[in-house]
């Protein structure tokens, strides 16, 4: 799956991912309308306006770009229904030919952790039967339990030739109050990348491991920094756009041959059409084409940064 | 909630909570059958023979202790078939009147734990309605991202009444790699303590506040340091049992006041007609009774080892 990324960023020269992360503030009257007037005001009917949106959305751009991140939690907090929204939402986009990142920043101890590689990456025994639960291609993982909550992942990774992003450095403005700790002289976050780098030797591709990194586009000096410890790991990079990160900003975590990272925005694609930058030209019925035309200039505002415009 | 877990631990005198991790291997041969005969062996069947064995346990054991806890993982292997036995096994617990702690271990950046947060503990707001999606009394959370990832849950406890057990020092034999990572010469689960103490601050019931902590039966002399860090936060223990843990390791974990920690046991209660102490006297259809019987068992070891026998 790693490989097939890393054909799929050649091919639409689009280094970037769009989360999926469907806030109910996000969704546009006239969908949520619809929705309710079939479900009510249920969680069915949350469910139903979060997978219209996210089905225009995906429908409008999935031609320019290789891969959605769908964030689990949007859809948990509406319990089953929210789930199956979710579950609707990677199927969907893998039909089209996208390569699914579940953001669901899973963890646990080794048996623990073993369900969720099977639910999310691997397929489940029920009696001589066996089936996908949410087969994502890529899961986030928090690497807080150690390498007995990891490994787990890495053995369905080789099983499926799946793949998964460890957090290292993540986004938020308080990722430095146990991540930045200095150990050894150290900080922690190099310490998991390290790991990472690691766990990912031993499960490669041809020129990536199935085992990326997180690190937020906030922090671009400690991308600098993780790029050289995690040469062979891909780094998948949130908190561009609405979370204050710039294509400028993400030049370190790329290699030399162009590749090695993808960036993600969320609301900066999935929201676009209330942003000051296209409201004006996008009324709330248009949303999916203001998300297309964010797309385009998220495209060309990374190509400009790494000079490959 | 927390409130009313020190009053039901008070009651049963059981500082104990039973892990409902049903893995197919401990589901007895006649109930899957029942449950495949219905579903056939399909997600959906799979689901149902969970179901089923939780039920049974939980009429069999919820007279004598105060909570349960479901491992997540475990059901969400199962896809959405496995997340709505989930939700069957928390609505039908608190039906029993038991408190349900979601061992979810979920954590994320801010506006996304606090869509766990109200998918989990809180009420999610649909148009002009509201509704809870899981709804369990407290949840696990994993401290990784820092302070703003752990406030939103803060948040949605101090309006539900509800509580969290933050990830301090997990059971695993690699839990070490990080957490005893030394930063200014104190261990970073030590640090995660404090902070678990500071968040605790701000969300006091009676005694106890609502912000608990996980640290594993397995490293009993590190519980009795964190035991100190955090004088108000309630302990959740897990690997007693299957993991090593024994009675005599859990003394350190308790307050002077008996009280201050909850012990967890799953596959020594839920899976018992299989453990070579009960499977003479237990046939697999008694299974829910050799439950009973380590419920009964594990009790006394812990009294026995407290002193309040």
């Amino acid at each position: 799956m790693i490989n097939k990324l890393v054909e799929k960023i050649k091919q639409t020269n689009a280094p970037i991912v769009v989360g999926l992360d469907p806030m109910m503030g996000f969704i546009p009257e006239h969908i949520t309308k619809m929705a309710f007037e079939e479900h009510g005001e249920t969680l069915e009917g949350a469910g139903e306006a979060i997978w219209l949106f996210n089905k225009a959305i995906v429908d409008s751009t999935c031609d320019l770009i290789p891969a959605v991140k769908p964030q689990i939690a949007m859809y948990e907090q509406f319990g089953i229904p929210g789930m199956t929204a979710f579950k609707r939402t990677v199927d969907y986009c893998k039909e089209k030919g996208l390569i699914v990142i579940g953001d669901i920043k899973r963890g646990d101890i080794g048996s623990t952790s073993s369900a969720y590689a099977v639910g999310h990456l691997g397929k489940v025994t029920v009696g001589s039967k066996s089936y996908y639960g949410f087969d994502e291609d890529f899961v986030t993982v928090n690497p807080y339990l150690g390498s007995d909550g990891v490994n787990p992942f890495l053995e369905v990774c080789r099983e499926e030739k799946k793949g998964i992003f460890v957090l290292v450095k993540t986004s938020n403005p308080s990722s430095g109050e146990f991540q930045d700790r200095l150990i050894d002289g150290k900080p922690l976050y190099e310490l998991v990348g390290e790991k990472v780098a690691a766990w990912g030797e031993e499960c490669m591709g041809t020129d990536y491991s199935y085992v990326g990194a997180v690190v937020g586009a906030t922090y671009p000096e400690m991308g600098k920094v993780l790029r050289k410890v995690m040469p062979k790991s891909f780094i998948l990079v949130p908190g561009y756009g609405a979370q204050g990160g710039k294509g400028k900003d993400l030049v370190h975590f790329f290699n030399e041959d162009g590749l090695g990272a993808i960036v993600n925005s969320s609301r900066g694609i999935i929201a676009a059409y209330k942003n000051d930058q296209y409201k004006e030209r996008f009324a709330p019925e248009n949303f999916a084409d203001a998300s297309r035309q964010a797309v385009l200039d998220m495209i060309d505002d990374i190509a400009g940064a790494l000079g490959t415009k």
